[in-house]
């Protein structure tokens, strides 16, 4: 009997979790004899447990050609953490029931740690209960927090963002440091990992060497040190541009930017630490200062997206939807790095078991011995990762991005679920 | 005698001010049988205040060719406004010194309305003191506020950028507004006038329309009226974007962000709105948010920059050269609308009687009568001045911008001059 497929998008989005979806949807629809329809939730895994699906397959070929290129989720995501199997019991039974009214035997799971962990479970639970379901997790995550996976998709987009903008922000600041702005601060995302804070100092080249600080979540921030580095940075290029990871936190383990509030994952809500480390800069040293916080602008910046970013995303759902067909369960595509000049990467399989909950945070080897930058071996680790311009189509000044109908499927179940 | 000339960038820089100092330097090379050497102010207007002159002829033609895609200014620039011809005689009277020392017979001033009037009263000054000097400004300025000119160099592409950033982050937020963020503010730059706002509103489109509210600083910030607006916005569409001029006031005229300092012009130091409209949102309605501050990022996006913005400017800077070597003075070279659609403009000639101090604000019929967004006659003005894509090259991933080598030229007068 052919099944039908179930595909989610989990947790904050990327420039280029819809090309894992294109690459998901593609494949399956590659595979007809094989694969039904593919439904996705709306809004993510509540659209499972609500019974909100959304039929793909009334979306032309160029509607999900065009997710390649658009930045976000284009059937919804969320940030609802699924209980462990005892407590939440129910809502994986849920899961289940769903997916056997709707004749679905795979099951796409398009996340980070947390849904690799829900994917796990899931698997879990459809063999104790005896349904046969197939369950892929596909890697996502701007934070680049996964294990095995020698990178996230997602993450090569945020990366090169950043990497751009802190070079293009600190060649605007050298031209008036003269007389104006000294230091500028760019607060960037990145709770508990500081590679996306890593990629700020990849505007820094040997052909072009610009004066960049650093401040990484894995290392306790120093007032003392860190304005050290400013007045020194300051004395010899006139200026410096300071990338600090939202996550900073200081050696009371507090972070400098708490903003008390929590989401659904028990996350601290945080913004805003860089006007606090920009006052820090001005009461000690005097000097003048900008800030910045790229907040959505960096994940969602698809019209500056990473040509390695978009393959890697396609390749993730593509495999996905390949190591199902090959009857893998609880499994996820990884991407592993072959060689890093010139930069190959193949697409290799790994247990769920050993990604679910592991939090992949920078090696000290790739932090500098001061703290405030990073070593050759993470520039070439970072850079292949931002290589190539993949843009998207333009019409009028502006991208093409594809807003989809998103059809729901019809209801069969008379139950409801409440969240 | 051939005369040589005299390049200087004032006030904030753009991502095509560069575009602009290649339009004057190569076309003053295409006719080095009347112009000698381009020199350039090293930091503006100071670097001839304190003799501090650069060579450009010492600058290979690619590193010239490459301004025109990089962002900031290559020779530096400042905020150093010179005083009134009578109080600041003695500045006129140094320039005049410096240019006679280097038979600077032209002088190019590339910036906005208060480099406007300086230029002018430079020239005014040279002719009283019997000096021959051709005094031609170069419009710049990302606010796009001088008179006369149709628009101004720098804005298109700052324009661009957030209307792409408004577009990505929406498309973000509408993915997880179901069950986190429904609204995002976005602080961009505008003291006075609403030019950079309203390109926002561009976002929104009749093929995808979004949710935007763009609050202008020619509209007084109505609280009241502001958050009916957010709870519509966000019961219609389960999101909100909102674009907010760092020059929003309230009833009172106060700036809404109000941080107390001055620049040199006297203009207040601005930033952080953001922040406060997510606050009056989060109090009054309890929706979740996130914001950003993209200052720096904007103006120097060159990555993203407007192909009209990039030729427009390189247009100027050539005009400007061409309008001096026919004897022209006191003048610039402004940008006229021929048609709109297609899209047609000329270079015409201003003077700069008309241009200095005259700030042009967003006229009110371009904004919408709710006073929350822009009219159809102000999106076919706005539209054209994105459009198209000026990539910069690059290499590893990055773009390849120059950084010139800025040799100086020897110092001739044995007087110095304390700014």
């Amino acid at each position: 009997m052919k099944m039908n497929a179930f595909y989610a998008q989990s947790g904050g989005v990327t420039a280029v979790i819809n090309a894992s979806a294109c690459g998901v949807i593609e494949t399956a629809r590659a595979h007809r004899d094989r694969i039904g329809k593919v439904f996705a939730g709306r809004n993510g895994i509540i659209g499972a447990l609500t019974e909100d699906l959304i039929d793909t397959s009334r979306e032309s070929r160029s509607a999900i050609a065009a997710l390649r290129h658009t930045p976000a989720g284009a059937f919804g995501s969320c940030r609802y953490k699924l209980k462990g199997l005892d407590e939440g019991r129910a809502q994986y039974e849920r899961l289940i029931e769903v997916f056997r009214a709707h004749r679905i035997g795979y099951f796409f799971y398009n996340g980070g740690g947390d849904s690799a962990d829900t994917c796990l479970k899931v698997s879990q639970l459809s063999k104790t209960m005896g349904y046969p379901l197939t369950a892929i997790h596909v890697p996502k995550t701007v934070d680049n927090d996964l294990p095995i996976t020698d990178n996230c998709p997602g993450f090569g987009s945020v990366a090169k963002y950043i990497a751009i903008s802190t070079m293009e922000a600190s060649f605007d600041v050298a031209s008036m440091a003269r007389t104006s702005t000294k230091v500028f601060v760019l607060e960037v995302m990145g709770r508990h990992a500081g590679w996306i804070a890593a990629a700020g100092a990849l505007a820094s080249t040997r052909d072009n060497p610009l004066p960049i600080i650093v401040l990484f979540p894995e290392v306790t921030f120093d007032e003392d040190r860190f304005l050290a580095a400013v007045k020194k940075k300051v004395e010899q290029f006139g200026y410096v541009s300071v990338v600090v990871s939202e996550g900073v936190r200081n050696a009371d383990g507090a972070f400098l930017a708490e903003a008390g509030s929590r989401d659904a994952f028990g996350h601290s809500q945080l913004g805003g630490v860089a006007p606090v480390i920009a006052g820090i800069v001005k009461n000690a040293l005097g000097y003048k200062y900008h800030w910045a916080v790229a907040d959505y602008l960096q994940r969602a910046a698809r019209h500056v997206a990473s040509q390695t970013d978009v393959d890697q995303a396609y390749a993730v759902g593509k495999a996905a939807v390949e190591m199902a067909l090959k009857g893998r369960n609880a499994v996820m595509p990884a991407i592993t790095r072959t060689s890093d000049a010139p930069y190959r990467w193949k697409i290799t399989e790994a247990e769920l078991s050993r990604v679910a909950n592991v939090e992949k945070k920078m090696p000290r080897r790739f932090i500098s011995r001061d703290g405030f930058g990073i070593t050759p071996g993470c520039r070439a680790y970072l850079e292949p990762l931002i290589r190539g311009e993949a843009y998207p189509p333009y019409r009028g000044g502006l991208p093409r991005y594809v807003s989809l109908k998103n059809v729901a499927v019809a209801k069969k179940l008379d139950t409801a679920f409440s969240l």
